[in-house]
């Protein structure tokens, strides 16, 4: 199959290709839910080529790949060795950032296709055929672009595909941002959609009348990686016990590119809102809760979480349970891309369309269900899966 | 109700009396899992007697609340004071410490039904008539008495019913434990019984037999309130994202009596062996894995945990994960004592009997049933009630 | 000897009286530095009388006790009882809230100097005349009042006695805060002074000159209790291994009242300055830091720190160390005031004035030295008392 | 210099190596105490030869270094290619392993002198012409091999250096252990001589009495790196500030080598009680306190510390601190090494010899001594310095 990736130099993104690349070679790897017994036709899809929309400048995903490696030596080097060739094949075309926030200052020199004074139809007109060019039946689009700042919603172009179709003709800058433009191009041409971010994505009125229109399945919003995994997966044990929660903090370091654009404050705050909700969904009532994401530089993309729990049980009696999360956030994120590709091209294989509610799983804000918690969500997933298999 | 407790004196068993009296006189607590708006009809249980065997002499409930409470505080004094009349009321009967190792020195100055020289046929016999004495047609037996060592498992005297009742008029005093006394005096009698603690209790042919003889409900083993709680809770999450447990390291201490007599080799047996197996269960594969307790007394009660996860991910790459649970172990047990009791009644009730596999979500070593996961579990808890409703 | 207390209601002060007062009937307990062997002569000072300042409204120090009490239930019931008659004839004088910030409001009910409509020299006067009447020659004030917002600077008012007392006489409020005034009072009364908050209190070229025109010895600022102690005490660690500590991260979460103030945004700032430069100081270089401190009610007074070093060793390889600091800040500030008492004290006696840089030890943020390191300043504090012993 | 290392193919002598190498070529590192400023004159000592007596079979230090650093990848991969012609050059002599335990197994194929049918006069011999023939007069030697089990001391053999020496003509295995070999022909040769493991080495007062004859210095015993480096950094704290320690709870997890020896139980006792007594003199007195390690395979040289310190403070309050130690151990043992290699060297030059106990600061069990503060450690070495300077 194909993936054609937004943020195609990211960390997570050239992971996933080294990753991939591997596999094909026959490598054996953990960390892909696809790759349980029980989605048993998925791993037959293990060839995987790759495409991207980019606006750092960079030769090659090998040249990228190189520095990410180079901060966090996050894998063996040798897996890049193997497939170097591969690597280099892979170039990006440039993307737009439009609305994407003061943070992209620390991306470095960049590149986008507003800067050349384009209007929106034609950066539209272009990032289409740049997708249409590479895609084929068998071709799905990621989002794993840096994150955008929250757009503030407009009914009149977000409400509708009408409207939102007439903000790019009327060239309404203001109102759409990049990821929507990705989104819109991917759905238009039939393309399963998934944003791993927490950026806006596909995750519009107008976005997902256009999904239903083209019979394209898409999901989001957030690649649930983190300490929001830990969570949802905790936290369904204090409601199970009747233990109240009287307080859940929750602070996260990174450092990495991620860290430096989420140390914006504009970036910032679309991260700290989807994390927000889970809990009062889990545990039906809703704890003071803290949840914090500072940028840490040493630890680049060892994204670390330190969580605690104040709870009060029998008796009135307060108690408390601590955790720390110390992964390589590109290494729990990758083979989610190689998964949420798996998985929808599975679902348009069987004629699945519209938001995949079932592929929550992945994602801290899945669009368009209440269900968070992670063994819920994953029974969702597998009965989902052999419903259709 | 009535419940019928072994180790009455015990701080589990006090802390339960105290939260049960104060219930009864309308006040509101957290952490019982059958006050959960699903198990609706378990709140309207809310009167509860309480008698039960012990060894350590004491006058009454009361004066065994207070020794715990001077010691831990664990909860707010004015709920004994509340109280007092009905905790003097409850008077234990001199139960039997048959086999049950050499931890019992830990508890000051016992009296035993063996000290005065009985055989095992009156033993059996005074233990059977105390309880009858006592019970109603809703009336529940629960062993939260000191652990045990670990007994060796006789086909001829455990392995039947016959062969079991045979090696008590025989006076095999090697064969036979307390657990085993008193489970098989509730059995007999038809009073449901759970077994909290990690001793044999009903866990042998001869008593599962019995059990389905006189159509009585039964549940075990080893109330799961702490690590073991996280532990079911959390592992499943490493299974569903396809992440290889390379070690899980848990180290507990404890103090206050229990941790006295665990600090006994022979006694602390049964309890790590009772902690093994769940990772095997829950992940398919059999990590690394170190569970230890040991004793610190000035936590008294206060049993914490450490835990340590070592994971493979992607592309080979180690990544890890801390928690500590710091609670107060009778605060998080005591409440499961009254949901127990509510259960089997329900159970006994709706006409179920033998084994109830599906009270697995309350115990560390559920009998009969390989389902360790603490979600499953609680599923399987609901479906099961909403089937008997 | 006596003890004025700024903000004598507080948790801090009222559970230092209650230690004060079991303390005088033979209660023995852990937490004085003074009582250590070494500071023998410290030990006989043993008899405290209690006055004070205060603007939340209170019948006395029995009333304000049984309300923190209550919240935080952070020691023994029966040592309140034990001293309620001293405590009830502890009533505190009205006091002043000069620019002590939006974060009063948490306070509820609050009563101040100015409300009635005084000038800022009758407010001196009247704070002067409070201390005066309850002042004997062996009297010491103790700021322990909630954190001031940050003040500006004003050469003109702050830099020499004489614009002091002008801004004092013109009225010009903008330039004084509450603090400033205690301070000003004490000093200028004889009475030895010690800020344990991050307020300004003494720390005006204005307030050093009076101390040392009145010789009396005065110490500050920031009671050195928690995160920062322990931040002190680890540090040195790395700089004598060579270590190179690439972050520190402090985030600190706490409840109650001081809590409820600090969250407010300028109440807070002073508070994170004053741990800015230890590290700095203690490593010789200036590592990436982060120091947050949170409200996080349910957690009243049990404030929380989680502190996470990154370092770097042989070889340019990273490492890791973690720790949570899970104290009662009240219980482990309390006794330092008494402490504080009698250094102050035993300074006065021995003719020492002006800033007594030696009590460093007490201290988040010690006025005139650069002596950080918890093992030094304790040195420093043995050979100072030897010295004048 | 030169350096003879016992255990020349473990991991933490093969770092040092390749530390050394690379310094000579210019490469700047952290981690070396001897490189602050305040001992100036050391850095000066920059080139260092290597030779050692080893038991495994490896070709050479290069052979050595990259079995562990496949299994650890501890550093930069490109700093042993960087000497590698010089690793290969230290070729290391057959040693003995005299009463070196059962954990020896877990080392693989081995060749000792005994296993020849040497007489013990005649390893002695050995030994000592092996180092003889490589040293200088500026080389030291240090004992880093695998830790021996506690040898049960003998009046007779070790309390004189006749003795001793009649036990080795007399040939008197049961009494003699390895590292007293390795130590006696170092000190015998003159050469200053440091243990950085817990077996006995120099630690007897016969070889205290070559050492005072042949005018040597030596020092030791066990490097202080880990779990007890940051006990006795923070053990002080409790102590300044007299707050009780009710329990410190030291749990060490940690593979490789070292791990697989230390998992049996004859070696691990000398490791255990090494670490016991420090507690007592620093707080002087004596808590609850455990000290555990415990193998755990996928972290390798990752040695990992989980500690627990309950302590009361004012009025009878318990309070906890918890922290983890998450280092590689070679590398922050490595450096001391060279460090050691300094230091002696000095002190030779200086005429200094016996125990030279101002190099505590680098033992968990420093000779002669009983200040086991860190700070005070450091305060002792940097004077003794700067008084032979
Ligand atoms: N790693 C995780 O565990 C995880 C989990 C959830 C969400 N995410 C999200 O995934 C995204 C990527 O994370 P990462 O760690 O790979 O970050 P990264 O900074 O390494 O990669 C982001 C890439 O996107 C590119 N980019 C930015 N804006 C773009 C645009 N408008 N069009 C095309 N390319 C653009 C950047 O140049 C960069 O190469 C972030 O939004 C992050 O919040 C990551
Ligand atoms: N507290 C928890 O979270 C938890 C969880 C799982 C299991 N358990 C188990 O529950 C049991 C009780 O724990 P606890 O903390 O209340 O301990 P406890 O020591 O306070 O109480 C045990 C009581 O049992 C009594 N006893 C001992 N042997 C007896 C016998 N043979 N017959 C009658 N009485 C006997 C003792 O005198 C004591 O009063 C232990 O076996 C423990 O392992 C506790
Ligand atoms: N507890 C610790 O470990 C610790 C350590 C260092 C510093 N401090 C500082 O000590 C101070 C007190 O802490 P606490 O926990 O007792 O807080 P608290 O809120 O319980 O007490 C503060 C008291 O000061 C009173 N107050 C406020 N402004 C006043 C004014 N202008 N004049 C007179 N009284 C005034 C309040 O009414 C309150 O009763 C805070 O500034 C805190 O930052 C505390
Ligand atoms: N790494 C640390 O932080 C640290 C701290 C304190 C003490 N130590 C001690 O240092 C020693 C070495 O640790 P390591 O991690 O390098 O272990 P390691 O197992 O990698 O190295 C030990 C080496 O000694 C060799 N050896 C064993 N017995 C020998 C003998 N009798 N003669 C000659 N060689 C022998 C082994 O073959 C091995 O190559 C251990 O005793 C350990 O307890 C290490
Ligand atoms: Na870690
Ligand atoms: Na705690």
């Amino acid at each position: 199959m194909k993936i054609w990736v937004i943020g195609a130099y990211g960390i997570v993104s050239t992971t996933a290709m080294v990753g991939a690349k591997n596999i094909e070679k026959g490598f054996q790897t953990r960390g892909l839910v696809s790759d349980l017994p029980v989605f048993d036709k998925l791993m037959e899809i293990n060839k995987f080529e790759f495409g991207g929309h980019e606006i750092r400048i960079k030769k090659n995903a090998y040249d990228a790949i190189l520095e990410h490696w180079n901060l966090n030596r996050h894998f063996d080097f040798s897996l890049i060795e193997n497939v170097k060739d591969e690597l280099e094949k892979i170039e990006a075309k440039t993307g737009t950032a439009l609305n994407c926030g003061s943070g992209l200052k620390e991306l470095g020199e960049i590149k986008t296709l507003e800067d050349e004074g384009y209007t929106l139809r034609e950066i539209v007109d272009m990032v289409t055929s740049d997708m249409k060019e590479f895609a084929d039946d068998e071709t799905v689009v990621i989002n794993i672009a840096s994150t955008e700042p929250l757009q503030k919603y407009s009914e009149e172009y977000h409400g509708t595909l009408d409207g939102f179709e007439r903000a790019i003709d009327e060239n309404r800058t203001e109102h759409i941002s990049a990821s929507m433009i990705y989104a819109y191009s991917a759905l238009k041409l039939g393309l399963p959609y998934a944003n791993f971010t927490p950026s806006i994505g596909s995750n519009l009125p107008a976005l997902k009348e256009l999904a239903m229109k083209t019979k394209t399945p898409h999901a989001g919003n957030d690649g649930k990686t983190g300490e929001t995994l830990v969570k949802t997966t905790l936290a369904p044990m204090f409601a199970y016990r009747n233990l109240r929660v009287l307080g859940w903090m929750g602070y996260n370091i990174l450092g990495d590119y991620d860290g430096k654009v989420l140390s914006h404050k504009d970036n910032k705050e679309s991260k700290v809102i989807s994390k927000d909700s889970v809990l009062e969904k889990i545990l039906g009532e809703s704890p003071y809760s803290i949840t914090e994401i500072e940028y840490f530089p040493s630890l680049v993309d060892n994204k670390t979480a330190f969580d605690f729990i104040h709870f009060e049980g029998f008796l009135g009696t307060k108690m408390k349970m601590y955790f720390i999360w110390d992964a390589i956030d590109a290494i729990v994120a990758a083979p989610l891309i190689l998964d949420l590709a798996r998985f929808l091209l599975f679902a348009k294989r069987k004629g699945q369309h519209g938001v995949i509610k079932e592929l929550g799983f992945f994602f801290k804000s899945p669009m368009e269900i209440d269900v968070v918690n992670t063994h819920k969500q994953f029974e969702e997933l597998v009965s989902w899966y052999k419903s259709l298999e």
